[in-house]
């Protein structure tokens, strides 16, 4: 497997495909076929088969794919068979939804840190965690080595908290600010922006 | 200009531009390049041109595009030059998050209304809203005429509750449920999952 190949169109998948066999799996199905795989995520049955072919031969014609093989090696190829810590910057209303979120442990994530600059804010418990001062974030990212952050922030803000994110080594941001950030090529940024999608959807109605 | 010949990838990247255009507006920007707008968004000049040639001249060689003119234009072909009446199904804290974000109506999005079938939050008001019962959705949205939700709830109840909302009409659906949805060829569906959303960069690490 030569990961440097693999087309990023592919990459985004995975992550789809991963979500789906894990709740075959919670359900107790053991077995599944590229069709019925198709069926769960809206995606041909060819196109699995020839994403998945990409990292190697997992399923038998035939038989099928066994789903605890295969989620084993999307976590492996995804590097989700470990558990990143995350941390949150921004602890409004998004940020606390975040921090609460139930679903990110069992998915590779674990929100380690939140912060913001809002003195009401800072020491505030969200769950377990603790709202830290903005102030502190380059130096406790750092000494930390984490390399992912969710930016729960005003548009106005983002660019510079993002190069100060990337400064202290972080290499993926999630953005909930609507913006799009500039960030060096070895860094990447996904965004979610509500009213963006929302109007990806309104042209067809 | 014929809707029916637009790539769906072309849409997709009009909310970013329109995001972008929206933010220099509201800086007191009057007028902007390809080059300009392509560095705020990371996309190529070339693309930008190309992409807003399909639904006409709008740019002058050398003078540049008007912003004003451009954000009229983009609204119009997006359909969100009115405000669309959007439902949020699910009270939970990513529901409440929602529908107190200050970023849906100034891009063509009114939240209206927000069900939950938790009795203890039936009658909460978040906001201006009054939290509503599940089992009255299907003919609330049906007389209001509401074409677009948003999902908030469990993955297990996702499926079954899309299928009520395309039954009432609804036409668009913003699904926050970690898990994807089967909806006729005439209902559109965005994701927004954010464990899925960093699992997309976890590669790359």
């Amino acid at each position: 497997m030569n990961a440097e190949k693999i087309p990023d169109i592919i990459i985004t998948r995975l992550p789809v495909y991963l979500r789906a066999l894990q709740r075959m799996a919670d359900q107790g199905v053991k077995t599944t076929s590229s069709q019925e795989l198709g069926e769960h995520v809206g995606i041909s049955a060819a196109q699995i088969r020839k994403d998945i072919s990409q990292f190697g031969e997992f399923g038998k014609q035939g038989t099928g794919y066994s789903i605890s093989y295969l989620l084993d090696k999307l976590r492996e190829i995804l590097k989700v068979d470990r558990l990143w810590d995350v941390i949150i910057v921004g602890a409004g209303d998004m940020g606390h939804a975040l921090a609460r979120y139930q679903g990110f442990v069992n998915r590779g994530f674990n929100v380690v840190m939140i912060f913001d600059n809002d003195k009401s804010k800072i020491g505030q418990k969200i769950g377990d965690i603790t709202v830290e001062d903005t102030a502190d974030m380059i130096e406790r990212v750092k000494v930390s080595g984490i390399k992912i952050a969710m930016l729960t922030i005003p548009a106005s803000v983002a660019q510079e908290t993002t190069d100060q994110l990337v400064k202290a080594g972080v290499k993926a941001i999630l953005n909930y600010a609507p913006i799009s950030l500039n960030v060096p090529d070895d860094v990447k940024v996904q965004y979610i922006d509500p009213a963006t999608h929302l109007q990806k959807m309104t042209y067809y109605l």
